[in-house]
């Protein structure tokens, strides 16, 4: 409880930069902003961006865009910012920044603008540095060669450690940090990995072959992110090498990389899960768009809605009645929706950490009908007792709303726990199946079975 | 889409071992199975472990706490696992291997034991050992200084480059990989950090002071594990340095750790914004002990239920004389529910990740009123004009429910947006805000005033 208090922390410190930035900018006192800016890491600086206002953004970013940290500014800074930005600069300027850039990043940055502006900034940028980038660009966005770094070192297994380390000290301009040293052979087949360290415990003459590990783990370039994400967390790797068809090694994903791609879809996950889409850049967006997003996704519970509407309409004489039944409809329907909502989520998230597999998915399900039977009997003879007591008359109606309560649970527990796999067996995004899909499938099904059970058991 | 469908080959890779495993074991091939646990990463270990029966359990756990990664396996391994197999082993024994392993991960193991089992295995250990974990242990186990690895390479700032790199070659015992060196003065104050290839790079006679990069990044031991992800992923590190309150550098949090950090703190989320409670090894439970975690959270909603049950009974008379009324109360409360979880979720997921700032949360909130408003009129008119159509008689009943969703939606966006933001603000997880709380006490105003607006249009 208390620990997420201190990540404020960070807030309140990047609250004060945020009011100098915007001070000096008011005093028009672009000296002082521009050194306070040369201090702050472009990371620290996006975040202060993302809360300026727009006429504002357009002073700070003259400055910025005169730094040599513009490039790193721009990767860390939200999609929608960085278009709004672009779009008001010169392609030449852009391909100059870009070819600043490592290329990867460059690459993202290219992949967020409208096609044509991107193309145009392309054909400004030099021949090497755009063959490098288009390169990169034929790679799917969220697979390992869409997030992989070209610039990285790689060293024949016929060098010896002597030559590996001179290497190392010519390649200087390198880009991405050398912690691993990728072995080749052939032409650029990979073979093999040492690390820097171990690199320098061994002899100068000893050839690289005789030292590596070739025990590799590595991915190819169409691996799908959240899979080489899996291989670095699962390994505890700070890079993994990324391999063509034919195993020639082609560029490395680093770990920052990694945890970018694990907070990305942890984001999507969410949204998925609560029915608001999955932009997740969805708070940068306008009213309306945010309202144009999600709208369709309450249209399923809307139709749901009218469902259930219907539903009940076809019980007016049952509920004219008995008044009373109309009063339980709500707690038959939430309770059925919360444990549904606990089920899919436990679900959901098991099978995206990988602690439900597949294989076995019979078995959760199996836990989760237990579980509902536990929980629909303690809260179903509960709420019975309760009714009973309130309401006397029909004597029975206790019965029927524990009896509801009881098999509404289980059914939404199997349920919660079914529908996710049931959609990831057909490849569909199973946190989709936990948001209003669910809960409103539990809904339409709870409150038919509680009014046919009040139909019987009260003779209605 | 397509992509999630990918993930299943690692799953497919595992079960083909884990039915390798299974036949061996049966089978009583010991030999083949050993040679085949050691060829298999203990990180993929622990998931084969984790599916095989208890009997399977005890015969593979046998082999694999006779090889040398046992000690890795333990530390890939579920607690609820590791509890379990700790329980039937001799404290020399778990001291022993505690001992090989990583001290930070030792002090992981201890802490899920009970206070008792580990004390005594503690009391086995050799006094170096005990002494390094006993200091470790002293910190919260999601500080920094509980996730620190004290195993790592500093060097005095007085130090030449090439004393430094003799260093690196003697100290190869080493257990945390090293990449980045943290430099020192006095006795061992941090002065700067210098990655080892830049070491490499300066002539042998050159000073550490004179080279290094004295802007480095800290964590005090007692900066919580949240923030200490936070730093790390902002500004891309992979390992950040950790001191105590004197500036005494005491050990590093690498970010393969910071990994872990994310992915729990993420499931955690997910089951709180679920009300499934907070225990990330909930799919380890028992069935029974799954629905006792589970159980308090469905009581709110279960006291909510009745509340509901007791409003719509004050308007009993009401809706004798429309019993249509009773039709439409669950898709006020669904609608009202669906989009409060959008935007609670939206706002739980933004301050986790630092796209909402406290200080101008009152931005977000009006937002999501004006997203409430436009969904609001939009899904009221389109229920008002189908209750018009559906029910003539009172004519009056199409504007009342048109009216109540209107109403119902804008109070459930800009309550989902608000509830999170209060929690934040006393220091309250905001994940628990969006699970059962939001929606039962969306449910209950929701439905309230849908009766009163119905009592007042109607002339009931």
């Amino acid at each position: 409880m208390e620990k997420k208090g201190k990540r404020e922390l960070i807030g309140n410190e990047g609250m004060i930069v945020l009011d100098m930035v915007r001070r000096l900018n008011r005093r028009g006192a672009s000296d002082h902003l521009a050194k306070l800016i040369a201090k702050t890491h472009p990371a620290d600086m996006a975040w202060i961006f993302r809360h300026l206002t727009e006429d504002e953004r357009t002073a700070v970013f003259d400055i910025i865009g005169k730094s040599e940290s513009v490039g790193e500014f721009l990767s860390e800074l939200d999609d929608a910012l960085v278009i709004d930005l672009v779009k008001g600069l010169s392609s030449q300027y852009m391909a100059d920044i870009l070819t600043e850039m490592a290329s990867d990043d460059a690459v993202d940055l290219l992949e967020i603008l409208p096609q044509e502006l991107a193309d145009d900034i392309r054909k400004h940028m030099g021949k090497k540095d755009r063959a490098e980038v288009d390169e990169l660009l034929q790679y799917h966005p969220e697979s390992a060669g869409g997030l992989m770094s070209p610039d990285f070192m790689f060293l024949d297994e016929e060098l010896t450690t002597g030559d590996a380390i001179k290497s190392v000290q010519k390649r200087s301009e390198e880009k991405e940090m050398v912690f691993y040293l990728y072995i080749t052979h052939g032409k650029r087949k990979l073979s093999g990995v040492i690390s820097l360290r171990e690199l320098l415990l061994h002899p100068a003459e000893r050839q690289l072959k005789n030292i590596m590990n070739s025990n590799v783990i590595s991915v190819t370039t169409d691996t799908d992110q959240g899979e080489v994400a899996h291989v670095v967390s699962q390994y505890n790797i700070l890079a993994v090498p990324v391999v063509d068809s034919s195993y020639n090694l082609v560029g490395i994903v680093t770990v920052d990389d990694i945890i970018d791609v694990i907070r990305e879809e942890a984001t999507e996950e969410f949204l998925q899960m609560a029915g608001a889409g999955k932009d997740r850049e969805i708070l940068l967006k306008s009213t309306r768009e945010s309202a144009f997003i999600r709208a369709p996704w309450l249209f399923a519970s809307w139709v749901g809605g009218i469902l259930v509407m219907l539903i009940i309409g076809a019980f007016k004489y049952e509920l004219t009645q008995v008044i009373a039944l109309a009063s339980f409809i709500p707690i038959v329907s939430g309770m059925g929706g919360n444990i549904a909502t606990q089920s899919s989520t436990i679900i959901v998230r098991g099978l995206a950490t990988g602690r439900v597999n597949m294989g076995e998915a019979y078995k959760v399900v199996f836990k989760e009908t237990g579980i509902g039977l536990i929980l629909g009997l303690f809260y179903g003879s509960f709420l019975g007792i309760i009714a009973y007591l309130g309401f006397s008359d029909p004597a029975l109606l206790g019965m029927v709303v524990g009896l509801a309560i009881f098999f509404s649970m289980v059914m939404s527990a199997t349920l919660g726990a079914v529908i996710p796999i049931i959609f990831r067996r057909f490849n569909i995004d199973a946190a989709i199946a936990t948001g209003p899909f669910v809960t409103t499938l539990i809904d339409i099904l709870g409150v038919s079975m509680y009014l046919w059970i009040a139909k019987i058991f009260l003779n209605l």
